[in-house]
């Protein structure tokens, strides 16, 4: 039941860490969408473990299947099913785990809710996870551009590490410029102070947060479902149920709070026959839908919660004991965060896509 | 689509500002909950306008009516039905709305989306919308008191008015604290401030934005539903489906980001034969999951749109044009808002209750 | 839960047969379809009681007020309120109910299931019920001609009433030839030996069951989901939803299960440029979708449960009793029965036209 | 979105018949079951071609992989994948399929739907696809035994293949009268006679319908909701989404149609301290919900449209043709399609029971 996502572009995620493997399976993709298991593979690419000095060595080719669902290289309508194997499991690192629950970690709430879990890895709770996302996303970026919208770009990108930020212009930033670097921030400038960041937190068995911002250009107006399932609420939920989250602001987000209604109001003005907005301090949305502006939002992610020393907790037979943290890890998920928060955004775009080419025939009345 | 909430406990909300009413059907309430029209009226009589010198002198009593779902002064298990006519309704106040869309409001992203819109007032983008909400949260609050948590406590106050901050300890902060000022701060000593600043950006036709703190004591451990259904996800979304809201941390939010990992993590202790955490950065949910410390968020709600003054705005026939406002509004939405994420996270919360008990039988399996 | 259909023309009804009234809302209803009050009336005029010989003396004027989703004579596109008010109730007749079991009734089930029952009546197990369903389906009427195929039609008559069957050519009948008659059977010759039927098991204080049979044309192709929700599926669904049904068959149903594939199978041929089937013993749905010929399908009704002679039952307190029927009852439902028919049939066509539309921005994708 | 079923158990299933594999995503499986492949296999070995000279020679093992969900051989409350693949397909079988559409086949429906469709088999409307219910079903019975109802029974057997009719008690009817002939039907003495009715026609090249009977024994009084969810119509949208059906019928039926009410009715009687009804031609289902008495239905399937003569029909390019069947296919699809309607009808009582749980705490509220 909660596995799922998506009222019509509706994927269901499964697998454990360490276990057959990992998947997904979209229900609702229009057919004669052109899909290959390379347009897959670019999206995982960018999420593997190992790809980079910064990220966890896990090594997972990450290699995916498309089960179901294509013929000919299109989409069919029909469930698209994706899989991807496990391959450098090592459960024998987590055997202390299940005996003691690691702090912060599901570990413990996992246990309390279902009377079991998997403490061989992270089971669901871990990061593994979001590969049928990043996989269903990819395919929905795909129904996006030939559908609705080809000139559609999510970019994601780093915005600080700690408490190093990177001076991104949502206005200008490209992908090329996030790409360009293995911090993924739109920031030249910040990249070395950032990885010299992660490695030392590293190096000190330590890890840490930081935040990723998200510009979203070319949106067609008219996106999000008053009053429930607004835009910036559907976007919320995506990006909170990523792991390690903890906060999202869209536009003006809590420095906001502090404006006057006389300096936060974005004035409308024609410019080049079509009703822009002088500011964009609602950060593309109004009313729970899309104003054709940049769609622009932050992500917080704490620091990862397994560290190399002694820590506080109690044992599964619920006595106090300490325990050190083992396996492979980010010190700073961070850089790997970057595709996932473009999936979940891609996600909750196509969705909302189909239910208004639903309700009206098209992605929005204005013009008809 | 849009206007359905909840799982398991599912309301769907009706009504335009300016029309026949507005309610709220709920359907999935258990049987044999003693309810009746007072249990509504009391959380209504918190949200309705004209309550106080601080917000809208529109003057609404906002009688609830149960048209179903109950009998004898209990819940049948069948939908019930709450109505609420509108009775101050001016739509002259409106008329120049008819022509030119307000800035920040929803009148330019409702006309684009559907062709269409109530012109004469927000329509469902008014915050009277909310009626229908806070009555199915007095319905679920009821729900659960009796069935799953009778001492669970939801507590959001007014953390900030612009720039002014209340001294808010979340660990003792009551209810009494809270609705023994009109402001609904927990903080006796920022009131008249914040009071003296609501009326100094309304006498100047302007407005002022905010932030709501919250915290839920006595969660039971193991509501939330990997991986995305996480219960601080679905309270993002539910706290984003609010009007003029922003942003949504929960925990160490924003400011955990800076942090590293050995600072932040929560070190497990057995406490009276509990598990607890001896911090509470996690804000009471680990892996989506809650783990029985208080749930904490913040959720930031933008200066209201609607101000006294001349602003640069478009016509519904494209033209340049300017608009002052007009009609009756808050100046500062953030006394109001207290009793409406109160409500939005008891929709949430009897929801994954049912959820768990549907799940396990119980509302958690540790015990067991 | 359970008071909800459809996915995204998404209605909840509510109401007891005794209490504030019955209503519905309509959550997905496309916006700028002229709708009043009007266009609803007309079809719970066709279910209202007491509207001829044959039907329950129980006068209610089921006079449907729009609360909210239009404005200016069209739908906004938000969710729609309809109300009636309940006025000819009589709860005193139904006193001893309230410590008695009816037979084949839902009494029993009810209070099992949730451990109350509102006896003053069927509760929500009345066919009072089905007045939002009726309103719901009004409103999808409308959207279906203006949205999706103006010369669809719906068309469902009495078929048989006991053992007595009519002579209808699915092909031919028509509204006028239903609706000339208080039985509402596409056969002027059964006419009067069906109202003496009804008449003579009333007199007798018992009732009597029958069959509607339906034909939908002019059906668009292409309606329906692989796997679980074909078209039939979501009809069977939708008539065995309906009080006091007990079987559905479309096409060939039951009688084709003994003849040979050889004789059974549909051939196609090209007509006038479209791929037309000679025979249509698969009642327009191949594969869980709509190919184009009319829909046919038959509903089976049980006889009405109340009668007028004594009953073994057993009490409230477990205990054997006998009981005999009281209140303003059907003897046969058939004669309304065809209004809810037509109504559940518009509710299932019109979800699965917006489904449709979502998919491919189209009703069909063969012509492109 | 058509290929998920279930509102808290709930499965979705993917796969074509030519293609990777079929399989199926569990999501809502309550944890601590104990679950083993062996347990899904004994129900797919039921399912699987080839397994007697009546059904269609496709050898497939059908071996299923549990590829998620588990952990030490119980489940963990987390999504259950099961991977099934494909091995003995013979899409050069189908290469005229890919210029004709097959009369009474789903090509010409899939075709006009989506635009494109996999010609090398039946694709998603293949049988083949009711692997991942039954698998998921074998899984659901697991639960039912385990949380809900340990001695619930369900038995669906053949009742007639063309018009030889089996004579079957559904009061004495056991699983190994069935099981123990290939035609699973309760009637020794129908069995030679169905054996040879299938060779007979499958020796001509043609096909034949017939009917499935099921009685569910011991079932928990209050499962259903009202009033669109009532039991008997999940029931009959389960039954009409498998292949090839056309009827559903409960207790009396169409039969019962012609009755009067008072021989129709069930009355109630206290036996051994329950309530019980000394007739059953409700079916074991009043007013939507469960009364605690066998739940008997009835199904009916067309014969195998896939026959071995020259049949009219079009080719993709509308044009007149013929097509003769080729491939692999039942003559008969009723001893394979009595282990499917026994999964969907597990799938429908399981998703009853976890909502019935949700709401109550319990299966019933009768007892408390």
């Amino acid at each position: 039941m909660g596995s799922s996502f998506g009222k019509l572009f509706r994927l269901s995620t499964w697998g454990e860490s360490h276990g057959g493997g990992v998947g997904v399976v979209v229900d609702g993709c229009p057919p004669m969408i052109p899909l290959t298991e390379a347009d897959i593979q670019v999206d995982l690419d960018r999420r593997r473990p190992g790809q980079s000095e910064v990220t966890t060595p896990r090594n997972e080719a990450d290699a995916a299947e498309i089960l179901s669902g294509t013929f000919e290289g299109k989409t069919l309508g029909s469930p698209i099913a994706v899989l991807v194997r496990n391959k450098d499991a090592r459960p024998e690192a987590y055997s202390e785990m299940s005996e003691k629950f690691r702090p912060s970690h599901a570990d413990y709430t996992y246990q309390a809710k279902y009377g079991t879990r998997n403490w061989q890895g992270g089971g669901r709770s871990s990061a593994r996870e979001t590969i049928g996302r990043v996989a269903a996303a990819a395919i929905a970026k795909k129904v996006i551009a030939q559908c609705f919208a080809k000139d559609l770009e999510i970019l994601p990108f780093v915005e600080s590490i700690g408490t190093i930020r990177a001076n991104v212009d949502t206005a200008t930033v490209t992908r090329e410029m996030i790409e360009s670097n293995i911090i993924r921030t739109g920031d030249p400038d910040s990249v070395e102070k950032m990885i010299d960041k992660i490695k030392e937190v590293r190096s000190d068995g330590n890890s840490i947060g930081g935040v990723v911002g998200c510009v979203i250009r070319n949106v067609p107006v008219g996106l999000g479902m008053p009053v429930f399932d607004r835009l910036e609420a559907d976007l919320a939920k995506a990006m909170l149920s990523l792991p390690a989250t903890k906060g999202f602001e869209v536009g003006s987000g809590f420095a906001g709070t502090e404006m006057t209604g006389r300096d936060h109001n974005d004035p409308f003005r024609m410019v080049d026959g079509k009703v822009r907005t002088t500011s964009n301090r609602s950060g593309g949305v109004q009313g729970g839908i899309s104003n054709g502006e940049d769609i622009v939002f932050r992500v917080a992610f704490k620091p990862t919660a397994t560290i190399m020393s002694g820590q506080d907790t109690v044992t599964t037979g619920f006595e106090d004991t300490e325990l050190k943290g083992r396996g492979r890890h980010d010190a700073c998920v961070l850089p790997r965060a970057v595709p996932m928060v473009e999936a979940m955004a891609a996600l909750v775009l196509v969705d909302h896509m189909l239910r208004q080419r639903a309700l009206t025939g098209e992605s929005n009345s204005l013009d008809e």
